[in-house]
């Protein structure tokens, strides 16, 4: 099987924006995160990710599970793993999702700044990938042993893969939620014209999910 | 009762397009328009529209004909009357419609340009406006007798209307479709400074429908 890079519930205000303004560290989502995750955060998939019991199941849990399966490296941008910007001053931040965090894999973190390896619980691996997005998604793909790379965001790592057609499936969960500003994930992008196609909708309890596709090449390969 | 104004049935692609590119004769909808209006072209209510049986119900069937209650008068850009620009050159062109349109009340078409009323079958008077938005909505309200203005579109004239904070509520419905271009609905639009809301959402069977309202002015009146 190849590796493919793939987006997994990337959450879209119906206004068109990918995160929430203002990521702090008191609101790592941004404002209204935590109204734009509703449909997540109330999932079984998510409090089991959490180590709790409980949760919602029906399509939005689907969704979720899905987002998950068969993942074997991940990539994210720097401001997704944390709010430090410029040189690291030191090795203390690892991130927002404490000892344990929900990867399980080596995860790289695209930064212009080299900071060595640090491992954590539960096989997760932060691995600072300095070389640019291509170079990282080669090390990605090689690390994961065949399955798939997820790409966690945030939107400006998602827009530079997108328009490098370098994302082979993306995963949206469109919410009916107004953000009003913040970083839109489309702006200037043409999905059709770098290749995309809706390959799947499915209405959930809370999000409408999208998928969408890269159409293969029409090649003689 | 005061009446209000009101957008029904705006169909928004996933990627943020309110109507399709390149709209024509041939394309009255613009390009993948019927993919566009799927939800609502299926529907029992717009077979009805259309005098003909059949069609779906459900979520979406109803939404559709929530749409069209309670309406006393409609207001349209001239765009969305037919493909002719600049100086009526004659008085031929009626609209896409044909002799009975589904509006049945006086139905307001801006454009700079004077021309007659014309009265059509079923009880549609399509009357050309030329004193502007503001103007035009008061003289639609009047007309309305107490029932609502229906804003039936396009794009730029629903954005004009958006931003002088004229329109009380509007119901979209979010398809997933990808149109790479076409008229953006909200680019540079910030809805919640604008002071509108998210009232409720519901899922359809091929669009989720969200509905924003306009939060009453923290008024002493």
């Amino acid at each position: 099987m190849t590796s493919r890079l793939l987006v997994r519930c990337l959450t879209v205000s119906m206004d068109g924006f990918g995160a929430g303004p203002d990521q702090s560290l008191d609101n790592p989502l941004g404002v209204r995160g935590p109204e734009m995750m509703e449909w997540l955060l109330k999932t079984r998939s998510f409090h089991h990710m959490l180590g709790k019991d409980g949760g919602e199941t029906g399509i939005d849990n689907e969704m979720a599970e899905e987002g998950f399966r068969n993942v074997g490296a991940n990539i994210m941008g720097r401001n997704m793993f944390g709010p430090i910007r410029g040189p690291w001053p030191d090795e203390e931040w690892k991130g927002w999702w404490g000892e344990d965090p929900p990867y399980h894999t080596p995860t790289y973190v695209l930064t212009h700044y080299v900071r060595a390896p640090v491992h954590m619980k539960g096989g997760t691996t932060f691995i600072f990938a300095t070389e640019g997005i291509q170079a990282t998604l080669e090390q990605a793909k090689a690390a994961a042993k065949g399955r798939d790379v997820r790409l966690g965001g945030g939107v400006s790592t998602v827009r530079q893969y997108l328009e490098a057609r370098l994302i082979d499936e993306l995963h949206l969960a469109v919410r009916p939620v107004l953000l009003g500003k913040g970083e839109k994930l489309f702006d200037g992008i043409d999905l059709l014209a770098l290749g995309y196609e809706v390959a799947k909708s499915v209405q959930g309890e809370r999000a409408m999910h999208v998928f969408l596709r890269k159409r293969p090449a029409t090649a003689t390969k």
